[in-house]
């Protein structure tokens, strides 16, 4: 006798400029087997297609699983998609993503229901679902990588939004007429917290000749990258100039918090992403002190919580199972 | 026979720190009568619930109906307050206004169930069910006057937030380290773009010895106020002290709604209150400008309309009359 909907897994799939991380997921949110890999972007949507489709068929037997035996798809998918259609719109960082209907050709390759979504949108709804925000109903998730994405969770729902454009929460202005931002407009939060952002303040601090630990590190780094590790290897080091560049991005994320919180007035800010991370949670206590202070109500404001995520790299894989669930359970009402 | 509760007219009524305006509303949102009164805070709340009282019985009279042909009161107040249980939790600009449950001494005293929400909430709502925002589902408010408030629609629904607290985009920080704000921060929309704002930065240029036309408007006002009348007739006399810091005002307006639309991706942007109204639909258009350049999304950005409100002085009130029928029906299914 075959299982009831409620009782299949599901696959979800993160997919980014950089990996593949596809993964099955059983109904209770536990992860049954994943399969990671390079996306390889350089081959064009066909290719990097199938390196999807295979990863997910490695973590489907990994799982001990037949294809069959998957109820449904959901994909993350870096930037402007529309989820309803499927389709991927346009994505900067991997060549030909114009246009390409990634669910229908996921789907129809598996033979399952098969959704995308935004990949914080999803990595916010996993932290919702089953990570740092379960229990709560109306979440923001932040998350600070190389860029700072966003999610927004209202009545326990994705909030995506008219155009499906929502919750960009990097590209809040907080600080009028500063940097460029990679987006073409200036003072985007961003463009003053983001990994690029400290990474460009702390080489113009050292070109201006402040002392730094930093280019020692970076030649010891063969690829020659500030990562997050450096950043925190330089503050165990007493670096002066790593301190006060991570200071003001705290600053500035307390301020494009406390922007999100007087605007949508949620339960509780989850921030993720690997600055974050990188820091640990001691990291979040001067973000929630400048937060706190710019909330302009302040009834129950200690009562609003802003959380580490807790799902690590796993949240948009998670977050993306949730989603195939819930369209799928939408459609079949 | 005794008409549906679908037929009967709902009392509106927009409580301020100067003036109380009550009116007779048609289910159709048609205004039957209204009577506006000088609030006269000064006396407490009993003086001034007393006068709201007044003012609805005249009201009420005028639209040739008897208290018996009320189906309900909806009153918008200053913040902060619970508008689930009806109180009135603190009042900046009325003294004594500390938890004074406002919708009950309304309610009983009229005997027609009573509910009570947020001043600009309620203009946002009047908006957008009779006003600008007709035929739209997720909309945004922004009223400029001596301060910033906001409105948020989600969904054709008032969102007011898990506190209750939600839609404070006067307190967007787009400013870091800006001027401060009347809320004790810094940066604030309210503190670069309201009323409040233009006053000091013109008397701030006036003081550095820049030429304007200002203090000779403002000996001709027995008030000494700058009101948006001297703003509008010193950009027709070519003041460009004036013109310069209107200037920045619309940049900061337009930096507010960006900011706004990268986070909740309404399907449209409602700009209203005095100085808005004072200047005429040629002010929105600096205002468009800026705010589609900083839109994150371009795709669709033009079909997200900034449009002016319509409704004037009456929006609050409309929209207190339309929040009382909506709180009823929840209450009633």
């Amino acid at each position: 006798m075959g299982k009831s909907d409620s009782e299949k897994p599901v696959v979800g799939v993160d997919l980014g400029g950089t990996k593949v991380l596809a993964g099955v997921v059983a109904p209770n949110g536990q992860i049954l087997a994943t399969v990671k890999r390079a996306t390889k972007p350089e081959g064009g949507p066909a290719v990097v297609v199938e390196r999807v489709l295979k990863s997910v068929r490695e973590a489907v037997k990994a799982a001990g699983l037949e294809p069959d035996d998957i109820l449904a798809l959901g994909s993350g998918a870096p930037g402007p998609l529309d989820p309803d259609s499927g389709v991927v719109l346009h994505t900067p960082n991997m060549p030909g993503w114009d246009n390409v209907p990634l669910a229908k050709m996921l789907g129809d390759a598996l033979n399952v229901p098969a959704f995308i979504a935004n990949d914080v949108d999803l990595g916010t709804l996993g932290e919702f679902a089953l990570g740092a925000g379960q229990g709560h109903q109306h979440v923001v998730g932040i998350f600070v990588g190389t860029g700072i994405g966003g999610g927004l969770i209202l009545n326990g729902e994705l909030w995506q939004g008219w155009r499906r454009a929502a919750a960009e929460i990097g590209h809040t202005i907080v600080l009028a007429d500063g940097p460029y931002c990679g987006c073409g407009n200036r003072g985007c939060l961003e463009a003053v917290a983001s990994r690029t952002a400290i990474e460009r303040d702390i080489q113009a601090g050292i070109k201006a000749g402040r002392e730094s630990v930093i280019p020692e590190l970076l030649k010891a780094d063969d690829k020659g990258r500030l990562t997050s590790g450096a950043l925190v290897e330089a503050l165990r080091r007493g670096d002066t100039l790593v301190a006060e560049v991570l200071g003001r991005v705290q600053f500035y994320l307390g301020l494009g918090i406390a922007s999100a919180v007087n605007f949508v007035d949620p339960e509780m800010v989850i921030l993720g992403g690997g600055v974050v991370e990188a820091f640990g949670d001691e990291f979040l206590e001067p973000i929630r002190r400048v937060a706190y202070q710019n909330f302009i109500n302040k009834r129950g404001a200690r009562d609003v919580k802003i959380v580490p995520a807790s799902l690590g790299d796993n949240a948009a894989l998670l977050g993306a199972a949730v989603y195939a669930r819930q369209r799928l359970e939408r459609i079949r009402k």
